[in-house]
């Protein structure tokens, strides 16, 4: 990871540009005419074909700003602005267009179109870059069909191979290459910072959280990302007959994976980290036998690695108590490692400059993965929170102020 | 409920008569040739044709002393052996012959298997009973695929309809009265006690559960049934996403849930009921967003009706509780309500004589409903617990060991 080169160019250059709110507004509004469902949300899948149609709009209105457009393997699109020094590589501004099936307006969505603002801002003001400028728009943010979350930027970072990412399969069998082709989306650049490399990467992301809305904030300093750790516990204990089974004779898997989830609640807020199960399927599913096996899912998220590993050790001496007051086992498999992830201190200040200029000093790290954790990886990164309506996300409600969200622009 | 008729023959007069454990383990043995599974267990699903062949031999050996055959609607067989006085109804000897899809070789069998060999021991001895003796193989106790359980005995006691009982139907979308005319035993006798009348029901069980056997009793006098209540819970709270949503600001379904399971555990024993959680089940089932809705089974049981209400309400102060502190709301219906049942205190204290004689005096009542439970609604009724091997049932692995089984016969 190099250090940003921000040039020579100072800031007093660019101290008259003003956002335009309404016009953000209306742009983000109009983008989600693909997509839009009833109840005010959005079903935009990767590669599906509103998904195709926001692409072939997204490279029309930046056309409109002078760039020219490098797709690459993923279907990842960088509209391109030229600036005075075309050899160095593009600062980056992207996020991603793809939803939830149930999605809101705004995941993504307005971090593309904020970038699309700045674009726009900068070309009517006729301003020539130090660096290029690429607008990104990062296939499969979500993940929806095509799991995990993040394919497109993670296979550009080295993440993933090319060939994991095009081998993804939808439940109905679809891959990944198969249908970024359908769409016209499989493109000739190559998926890979190296061959295809940005100088930075900045994101603006609504947070899905509280913190900003609680403390009536526009936006958020994001610092890092979080540790995330993923787990499958299986607890197995002694199928039985409800009514024959005294109480203090049963291995009962569902009593004791009861106590694994309260527990979890409990060392995750002694620990400041967040934990949750929000996954649980018992077997047999007979009404009058005691549940002989019971698998849970289980969601870690930590400030460090060192918290992360504090929290794991002290959960799994509390699964070993509850497994000796219960008779039962438990199996548990990592099923996702994702390591905490620092923001380029340069970059961040430069955000921090800027929230200060609108009274905002929140610092915070996401608990949540978004594109800028694995382009952090390597290109200098930074990422800004907008503010979220009662935290609600990954939901039809979904919803950050217009006259707020202008602001995250104002000094980017 | 009319009391016994016990009519004016003494004990005496079967004081010589002893039961031949050999012959009743190798009958029942044999018997189990026709639904064996390779684990040792059984599966002989009512009306399968496995069930067809076991009642055929259940005919031929009855037959063989002396018996002639009543086949009522629901496919119960009455095998009756004639006494002095024919114009009284039948004692009823009886159990039943289906088993669990993975069930073992006494669950119902070691009961009709009893019966057959005191209706044997009897006819060797050319002994004419005061009452003629019925022994009978009730329909589809089990209920595994034409659900409920004790479906032939209830339509018999007039718990449900013989058209409930005819239109039960299997998975697969057969009907119980389809496939009892399939077999061969959709009889003409009407299913009635009040048409086709006992005098008495007795009735040997394995006793599923862990009293006797850690008492290394051979036999247990049952007094009666438990009350049983069953509940569909359904606990809504607010789905968001695990890595946005901070702990103190979360609806947790799932949590929520877990607290149930356990204060249910607690409540249980602290009013000395049985109380079980054994299905649940999230919605939506994501690793990354906390359960919004959780549906959870509840099986209740207590040994009277007063202290079953006494348990319920406890437990729905703790649920309010619950649900005060995780913002959540709970539903819970009604699925199964079997008050308590208490069998006839002279047929009670006829086993309790014989159990004497042979050391055992463990009075209990069954946690398990059982062809007696609905019998003794209209006829005195009377059960005898078989020692279970590590309470160990609805399973290949349970067992009674022959020459404690005979015991249960010694005085019958």
């Amino acid at each position: 990871m190099g250090s940003i080169n921000t040039g020579p160019q100072s800031d007093s250059g660019f101290a008259g540009l003003k956002t335009n709110a309404k016009r953000l507004n209306d742009s983000l509004q109009y983008s989600c005419q693909w997509g839009a469902t009833n109840d005010g949300g959005m079903h935009r899948l990767a590669c599906d074909d509103q998904d195709r149609l926001v692409r072939e709009w997204f490279i029309a209105e930046t056309t409109k700003c002078g760039c020219s457009h490098k797709i690459d393997a993923m279907g990842n699109i960088f509209a391109i602005r030229p600036g005075e020094n075309n050899n160095i590589p593009p600062i980056g501004l992207g996020s991603h267009l793809d939803t939830q099936p149930t999605g809101g307006r705004y995941d993504g969505i307005l971090g593309v179109l904020c970038a699309m603002e700045v674009l726009r801002v900068i070309h009517e003001a006729n301003v020539t870059t130090y660096a290029p400028i690429a607008v990104v728009n990062w296939t499969n943010e979500e993940g929806a069909i095509f799991p995990p979350a993040m394919l497109g930027s993670g296979v550009w970072a080295g993440q993933f191979t090319l060939e994991h990412g095009h081998s993804r399969k939808s439940i109905e069998g679809k891959t990944m290459a198969k249908e970024l082709e359908r769409i016209g989306y499989l493109g000739s650049t190559p998926c890979s910072s190296q061959e295809n490399p940005l100088s930075a990467h900045f994101e603006v992301h609504i947070e899905q959280g509280t913190i900003l809305d609680r403390a009536e904030k526009a936006v958020g300093i994001v610092t890092g990302a979080q540790t995330v750790r993923w787990f499958r516990l299986t607890l197995t204990g002694r199928a039985e007959h409800t009514g024959g089974t005294p109480m203090d004779n049963r291995s009962d898997a569902l009593l004791a994976a009861a106590k694994v989830i309260v527990e979890v609640n409990k060392t995750a807020i002694e620990h400041g980290a967040r934990a949750t199960v929000s996954t649980a399927k018992s077997s047999p599913q007979s009404m009058n036998t005691i549940a002989g096996t019971v698998e849970l899912s289980l969601d870690l998220r930590a400030p460090t690695d060192q918290e992360m590993d504090e929290l794991e050790q002290s959960l799994k001496h509390a699964f070993d108590a509850i497994n000796a007051e219960h008779g039962t086992s438990l199996a548990m498999d990592v099923v996702w490692d994702s390591k905490a992830t620092h923001f380029d201190s340069e970059m961040v200040e430069c955000v921090r400059q800027s929230a200060k200029e609108i009274g905002c000093s929140h610092e915070m790290t996401s608990f949540i993965g978004h594109d800028s954790v694995y382009t952090s990886k390597v290109v200098p990164t930074a990422m800004i929170f907008a503010r979220c309506k009662d935290g609600i996300s990954h939901n039809p409600a979904e919803y950050t102020r217009p006259e707020e969200y202008a602001q995250n622009l104002a000094r980017s």
